[in-house]
């Protein structure tokens, strides 16, 4: 966390100065707004995180809800979610809250009294294999209030606009603020009046039902089955062993996934009620809650719960929705999108692969900093478009991977040949539930793989995966990607050749074409006037150990002078060889070539193009696809 | 971190249900107080947050300035420190925005140019051998702010009242409250206005100039010497490739000592201004920043700062002082004190071995929990008189060897025989800075050391020193000691014998006497109609692995139903045994018999008691030496 550099900051380091908007940020929402995101979960709130990090743009968050989420229907967090809070600052703090899933326990009849059950096989969770962040439970209601956090204590200072209901829209063909957007006010004493509001972009993050996807005429396709499940979150004194392990529990009186909540008492329960009628209706729906307790015990038997308070349960039939387009255009139209769909209001599926809040916090992720970087100038409105083409594959993949979870689960004892195929399933697709099997195809953002090989651990189109590296300035042992904010920047990462710090060497002549070439990115791009790094944050990884390399001989642009104070930033260099607290060798583990490679990565943390140090022209070449000069 | 046992929680945990006095807590300082803490430093507000875990009793914070701390001299914090951060559970959330410490270097003359300086060593930071903590720089300010979220957050909902100033005491023979204390406003509408408020018990944490200290008649006795040091936290551009390293600067122009501080760029030089003549009378305090500034360039040399932000700065000389007393009690009375002196009050020395915030926080944490034992009736107030017993010593040690490491800082090149000296002493007594050398001699809280071969890893007097260790019930591996919260109960840590879990076994029957025996310490001590843990937090580590063990079959001790819901809490038991993320096996760490043994650790982290598991009458004697029948 670096601070003090603007003056000395004496309060919380994480609150960061207010900047433009920020600055008597009128608590009324405005006329003309940059951003207008309808809807306050997962995905409009990491939206509100990353535009509070864009102060020029104005954005705004309306809720028709007047306040807080106090209740939070999803729980399951993924590796990567954790990885995008270590961005936003606040995976420490919410891992300590967090139930953490270590095993994954499976269940099935006892073979020598098939109505009573018995533990089959334990399995490792597979987050520790795949990431360094844990696969967490925590109630979506306090991911909410810590990206709520991260909002209004950035630049941008951004507060959820409560009370305030998206009525319908209109995309006009030309101004600055094309969306006309009719809302009305829930709470407070304009209440039932209505107002119209001009937007530049709208999101519409307002869930399954959503209002804005109706409006711009997009179909939600694919249905929903005749299968009920039950779902409770309970508190209860049990004989079962396992009430604090994740359990896959598969009887003859049907299935149970059962997931321990965090704090140490709560657990998640979802029982299976079986195949409903044709011409059910939903009836199913009310499936008192004493019913559904009696049949997780009739599950869970030679076991049994008492169950001493009931936080929250519900029953559903399993649905599986894709929505036909994540944006307003038209299949084959050209022009840039003006409203764009997040979360469940483009893809919506069963709750039991823990994916719905993961998967919507990435549509927020990766629609964010393109908002920013078309509305600060940075890049041109065509980057929009990338939005949809990127996150439409992903959410077909997420409804295609939970329909066949959501079956797996739903099977009856005598339907499963090989009991160990669902814990076989489980660990197989481990890297899907983690939120690592994105993989953003070749197109503007996503460089060829020509040059893959020069660094194969960081598959091109995947988020990067971290290694340990060792601060050169302070000797201390550091994540490299955990030092990515979510902060709309670019990230270029200069692996460096063998050669000795501070002698000639490919990595050297990298460092003076890109801080001295005319045609150099940081050049055509960067503000004038502004931080040299204000638009890439260029980073350099040396193979030698820490010890052996002064800082003072390392090139530059490495060191840049920043901040209204000019004072060097210490924190751009690192040092891959042995040290004391690392003998993890980020080369060797993530496969980079002793040649040195130039790792590009974007501000939502995706690999977008691996090249030599001497492809200085395909560097340039690259980012003006997607950059305007400054 | 534990809840939703007592109704689900929506909001962050950590702010814990307001209780008793912490309900309608009036904002106006009331007339009758239990306890008045005088001062809101490291240790005062340590108070704050630990009497916030005892909300029967009133305890009220005053403090003269009219806010919170903006900018705080102290900025060291041991991994002792850390340890007890982690108990008040904020020791992650401080970490991330800290200067973690690893290494040290030290710089001498260089002997081809004795003007210049050169790196003559490296030392990697003692810490991590000594603890799981690192060895921390932040500044007070953030300290202070920590504490006070912890305090409000408590069910005391304890907050500074500011803007009150202590006047004087008199301490009267009767009455609950014997302490009429004076205090005046010192903002806000009654700016002016003196009034008496009596209290139980006061405690002086009103730093150097103590007017607590004076008011029972105690003398700070000691001296300053005639050695000035400028100090100044600056953020500078410079050539010194050390900048972002702690290092000991030894060069012919003088010493340094130079921290660098939390965020990157901030770092505090110590900078040595020579002998001062006998007759200065502190003209030295009045070195302009300047000269300070040209000092430190001197002593660099060859290289140099270029001072861009100067946040503080100051001249003192070094002074060593021991107050004669802890409390107000006179030398051969037996009377229960009712005035205690804590941090700077009683003990004042040099900055530069970062000790004084810490050993301030420790002489809190050991009176506050003593006074809640009293003040809720669990302890005689003889318990009291232990507060000045154990802290005069550690407060001794402290000055010694402040005094040793000063001179050596302040000596010249030509003092220095051999040069890796510094660094030599630097390592030898690394476990006192780390605060990790108090040990508390036998009393009446500290059983005797029979049988200390029995858990050799947990040396009797000191803080227990915590390890890895795999919770039973969800197979997470956790650090044994950081779940022991800064809540006020007695932690009892049964190691088990080596039998199977369920089996008939020492430990199995210990259980059954503690459970069962009327003269076990939980029927003799624990109050009726509350929760059985509320005194003792008694804990279980087996041999075996985790998944070896059955929770269902471990003894019920282990396993309470606590709380208005009455729910079994599933953390007291753990499991020594290899596990997937664990290979550390406690008992062959900490040198525990394989036959088991109890291990006694006090509210405030110090081990009290090791005993055999046959041992029951002697833990019951144990108790009842300083623990009242409930």
């Amino acid at each position: 966390m670096q601070f003090h550099h603007h003056g000395y900051v004496s309060g919380d380091p994480r609150v960061r100065p207010a900047a433009a908007t920020g600055i008597d940020r009128p608590t009324d929402l405005p006329d003309e707004v940059d951003v207008l995101v309808v809807g306050s979960g997962p995905a409009g709130m990491l939206l509100a995180a990353q535009m509070s990090q864009f102060p020029t743009v104005t954005t705004r968050v309306i809720e028709k809800r007047d306040g807080r989420l106090v209740l939070g229907q999803a729980d399951g967090i993924q590796p990567r979610s954790v990885e995008t809070f270590q961005a936003f600052g606040f995976a420490g703090a919410i891992m300590a809250e967090a139930y953490n899933i270590g095993w994954m326990n499976f269940w099935g009849p006892d073979p020598d009294n098939p109505q009573n059950i018995i533990r089959t096989s334990r399995t490792a969770d597979y987050a520790y294999d795949i990431s360094e962040f844990p696969h967490l439970i925590v109630n979506q209601a306090r991911v909410l209030d810590y990206f709520a956090a991260a909002a209004a204590g950035g630049p941008g200072r951004i507060v959820p606009d409560y009370g305030v209901e998206f009525v319908g829209l209109t995309v006009h063909d030309d101004g600055e603020y094309p969306v006309e957007v009719r809302v009305r006010y829930t709470a407070g004493d304009r209440a039932g009046q209505e107002r119209t509001i001009r937007a530049a972009y709208v999101v519409g993050a307002d869930g399954a039902r959503s209002g804005v996807r109706d409006a711009i005429g997009r179909v939600h396709v694919g249905g929903v089955s005749l299968h009920a499940w039950g779902v409770m979150d309970v508190v209860v004194n049990t004989d079962f062993p396992d009430w604090r392990i994740k359990c896959a529990i598969n009887a003859e009186a049907g299935n149970i996934l059962h997931i321990p909540r965090e704090g140490g008492y709560l657990s998640r329960m979802y029982i299976d009620l079986g195949e409903v009628a044709e011409d059910d209706e939903h009836r199913v729906r009310q499936t008192p809650i004493e019913e559904i307790i009696r049949r997780a015990n009739e599950i869970l038997r030679p076991y049994s719960i008492d169950v001493k308070d009931v936080a929250w349960h519900s029953v559903y039939e399993v649905g599986h929705r894709v929505t036909d387009g994540f944006d307003d255009v038209a299949e084959g139209s050209d022009r840039a999108p003006h409203v764009f769909l997040t979360g469940d209001a483009c893809h919506t599926h069963s709750a039991k692969a823990g994916q719905g809040m993961n998967v919507s916090m990435q549509d927020g992720f990766n629609l964010g900093w393109k908002l920013g970087s078309v509305l600060t100038g940075r890049s041109p409105e065509s980057l929009l478009a990338t939005y949809s083409a990127e996150r439409r594959p992903v959410a077909q993949q997420l409804i295609d991977f939970d329909r066949e979870w959501s079956s797996l689960m739903a099977r009856k004892p005598e339907e499963i040949s090989d009991a160990g195929d669902l814990a076989t399933y489980y660990l197989a697709t481990a890297e899907f539930p983690s939120g690592f099997m994105t993989q953003y195809a070749g197109s503007a953002l996503t460089g060829t793989d020509e040059h893959q090989q020069l660094a194969a651990g960081f598959p091109l189109g995947k988020r990067l995966k971290s290694a340990p590296v060792t601060f050169v300035a302070d000797g201390n042992v550091v994540h490299l990607g955990h030092h990515a904010r979510a902060d709309g920047r670019w990230r270029i990462y200069a692996f460096a050749d063998a050669a000795p710090v501070g002698a000639d060497s490919a990595l050297a002549a990298w460092a003076t074409w890109m801080q001295s070439a005319p045609e150099s990115p940081l050049h055509r791009h960067t503000p004038a006037g502004g931080d040299i790094d204000a638009v890439f944050d260029i980073k350099v990884v040396y193979q030698q150990s820490f010890d052996e390399i002064d800082m003072t001989t390392v090139p530059e642009l490495f060191r840049p002078q920043t901040g209204p104070l000019a004072v060097t930033d210490w924190e751009k260099v690192f040092a891959a060889g042995a040290s004391r607290w690392n003998d993890m060798d980020i080369f060797a583990e993530r496969e980079i070539s002793r040649d040195g490679a130039v790792v590009v990565v974007r501000p939502d943390q995706y690999v977008a193009a691996i090249l030599p140090l001497s492809a200085t022209a395909e560097l340039a070449d690259y980012f003006a696809r997607h950059l305007l000069p400054a």
